[in-house]
């Protein structure tokens, strides 16, 4: 199926990025333009993020356009000249994009995607860069988090109904899934991007039927390889555990218990340690010792963690709303800077300032590398400088502190060795390389998740990964905001 | 526009809900059941829920079909039929929905949606239906929330680049707009609903100019009927706001200074209540009394009733992330839960227990019937009600607390009248009535906020409204549950 179903999301705009757009066109200025997102802090109080979101970016911006009735419209609105309702019935985005991968680990202040392009197209396709980015890198960033609790067993996404509409459902869980979720109940999802699926029954279908045990003998009848049954409808350990395992024994009395992996049981309330400890034995003393338990109930990462450090019996975890909506930090703020401005071929370097010095932006045309100790595999430090460095890894590199400059840190020559995050992605308009599949992205995500240390990894408190700027981007920088400080409000 | 774009939003469902239709489907089970829309508790603290989403599910409904892209799909889990997947490939719903109005005004326990269908259809929708009517209701929760503080002052919404998704910055819009706020900065959200569109430039427009002052001349040449100057950029008071009043001076020597309410500054950073004191100031020293000054700044309906507490001069509140993720409370927890079973030609009614009392369904086939206070025009309570109960406003009416039933309160015959609020909106899977437009359900929102009391609409500690069952269901739920508790476990 086609990415958001080919849908044309050219007028996911705002507003006002058009009447930039208007008032650089009737200008005539149509300079190249650098504009970089990045995003300031990690949210839920995690070490790093997991960038998602860019191969849909990729696949929007090569298919932009406005449609007569989308001219049509605006032309009503009173604001727009026809000589720009006509720029922008032929308007096709021409400029190049690089950016980090999608499942790349990234930390705050880096570009993961710069955007060079004339500066009216730039400035329209800032918005759809954003929302599609903050939002499916924050589903990837939160489903790192849970992936990190749930460790080595099965998390199954299945917040659809609680997501913050159909796209939220659909994208989140395709996020999830390059995360390392195993599976995903959205059926949308599965035909969109071949998720694998997971589903079993709703208490509604327990309560259809006569009883308990009725509904899962029906149950089991219609699915008896997959045959996992929903225990909390009215009493679990009194009716629904027992009930299970006299379904599972005249299963295999019939010779159609399945396969270990299964079957088993599904617990969606109540004292989610208690019940799975209690039901594990109930359960292995029928001679159920491969039967699953699977939970569900309201669960995130801190109290998955909590339910196996009680010793919870449980090994498949069903995760919805706190999962799809971010729920304790919804929202990634993502933005998109200016970085430099193109005069007379040469790229002026810009800076935004601000009275909180963390929202100082970094100037000019920029990259990102990461330097990798040899011996441990794991990140050493992440270095954004300049776009024309360049760092010879057989040398000492000495790395220092955006803020407190005096800290310093050395990485000793031949210990370690660099890659470069930002790749092209979009030259003059099209798609550079072949689409990532979900698949590849899944498996960057584990790589990425590989290099990061287990302190760094951790959902409290983490380990900060270093991020420096070169010593040329912090010259830079310090000789900008002097110059701005003292030129730019024109009195 | 079409709705959703047209879309096919038929597989936007949990796998669960196809294994059990199918499980139906295969026992030659088609029984008409009930299933309500409810929710167990207001979001944010607030005292009441702004129902929305449900003019876009209707259109959903009348247009579900599984394509046979869909069912070659679904063919290719190995879980389903040939039977079943023909019925699927014929699959429409032909059942009924009563549901209240977008824009109404709600309360936990209510069912706002009521689904009367055969037990097949009624189970396929349940994902959809929440999936929409959570988020809008959500966004148009807090939207409403807000507004509270906004109070006569405007609200524009501008959240897209952080909503999560594109259809979450689309349907949150039109939320937000049922709920009172004017204008957005989401260009599809115009074309799609005829919201009005406000925006003006970002920090990056006045970055790419020399000075300020060149982009705040270049800006007010372009759009001098709409010249909203964003003063923050390098220094609000120091330069932003000086330059802002000389672009004044000069547009109006040239008689292009717009009529009063069109033009004046953006606020985007800093202490806004100070920042917006001195700046009236200023404009007001300049003889722009008739400047506006608008805000933004990660605002919420807290910080917006404390910056009017602290005598803050701002008119045009700009609201993002806050709004459009609901930030503090992201999810709705919206139920789709079975009432009623039809058999032999009678209604069964259902009920789900739990350990926790407050997660006891409200059996049968139900209706809300609110009492106005005919003085007050305000509400005294809501009573839910069996579907055939019917009630004299001539006459005494004695309701009762559902936990302490003892609690007890008396509305004298003739000084109330009653509405009911769910209506017939699906007849045999086809809309029964013209479609509300969007300025119906904002105008009905606004008549449901009107008989709430101003009490019930405090944003903190809200006075809760009364939602009591009626005597004949509170029986039939005491009666069920000791049935159930006796006979379903099926042992």
């Amino acid at each position: 199926m086609k990415n958001f179903e080919g849908r044309n999301l050219t007028m996911l705009t705002d507003l006002y990025e058009l009447t930039m757009a208007q008032s650089y066109f009737n200008l005539g200025r149509s300079e190249k333009v650098v504009f970089d997102v990045f995003y300031r802090s990690n949210p839920f109080g995690n070490g790093y993020v997991v960038a998602c979101g860019i191969e849909d970016v990729i696949d929007l911006i090569e298919d932009l356009h406005f449609t007569d009735e989308d001219t049509e419209y605006l032309a009503s609105l009173g604001l727009f000249s026809n000589d720009f309702l006509r720029y922008l019935g032929t308007f096709k985005f021409t400029g190049n994009i690089s950016a980090v991968s999608d499942g790349t680990v990234v930390f705050p202040m880096e570009p993961i995607i710069k955007v060079e392009a004339d500066i009216c197209q730039a400035q329209i396709i800032e918005t759809m860069v954003l929302n599609i980015v903050n939002h499916q890198s924050l589903i990837a960033t939160k489903a790192a988090r849970i992936m990190q609790s749930i460790g080595e067993d099965e998390g199954m996404e299945f917040g659809l109904r609680r997501a913050q509409g159909p796209d939220a459902g659909l994208y989140g869980a395709k996020a999830a899934y390059i995360s390392g979720f195993g599976s995903t109940s959205n059926v949308l999802a599965g035909e969109t991007f071949g998720i694998p699926l997971k589903g079993t029954h709703a208490h509604s279908y327990i309560m259809s039927f006569p009883s308990e045990i009725d509904a899962f003998r029906a149950y089991a009848n219609e699915y008896p390889q997959s045959a996992i049954l929903l225990v909390d409808t009215y009493d679990t350990l009194g009716s629904g555990v027992p009930n299970a395992i006299k379904v599972f024994n005249e299963l295999k009395e019939r010779g159609l218990l399945p396969n270990s992996g299964v079957y088993g049981i599904r617990l969606d309330s109540g004292d989610l340690a208690w019940l799975s400890k209690e039901a594990r034995k109930m359960l292995d003393e029928a001679g159920f010792n491969d039967a699953i338990i699977s939970a569900s109930s309201d669960l995130d990462e801190n109290l998955i963690e909590s339910l196996k450090n009680q010793g919870a019996k449980i090994t498949v975890w069903g995760v919805g709303t706190n999962l799809i909506t971010a729920k304790d930090c919804p929202a990634l703020g993502g933005v998109y800077k200016l970085a430099a401005v193109e005069k007379d071929g040469k790229s002026i370097p810009k800076i935004k300032l601000s009275e909180n010095p963390a929202k100082v932006t970094n100037p000019g045309n920029k990259k990102i590398i990461r330097f990798i100790d040899k011996e441990t595999g794991l990140i050493r430090a992440d270095l954004i400088c300049l776009n024309d460095e360049e760092y010879d890894c057989s040398q000492d590199l000495t790395l220092f502190d955006q803020v407190e400059t005096w800290k310093r840190k050395t990485l000793v020559g031949g210990t370690y060795y660099s890659i470069e995050l930002i790749k092209p992605v979009v030259y003059n308009g099209y798609r550079r390389f072949k689409k990532a599949s979900l698949s590849d992205s899944r498996e960057n995500c584990k790589k990425n998740m590989s290099v990061l240390s287990e302190e760094s990894k951790r959902i409290i408190n983490p380990h900060k990964v270093h991020v420096d700027l070169s010593k040329n981007l912090w010259d830079l920088k310090q000789e900008l905001i002097k110059e701005v400080r003292k030129e730019k409000n024109g009195n």
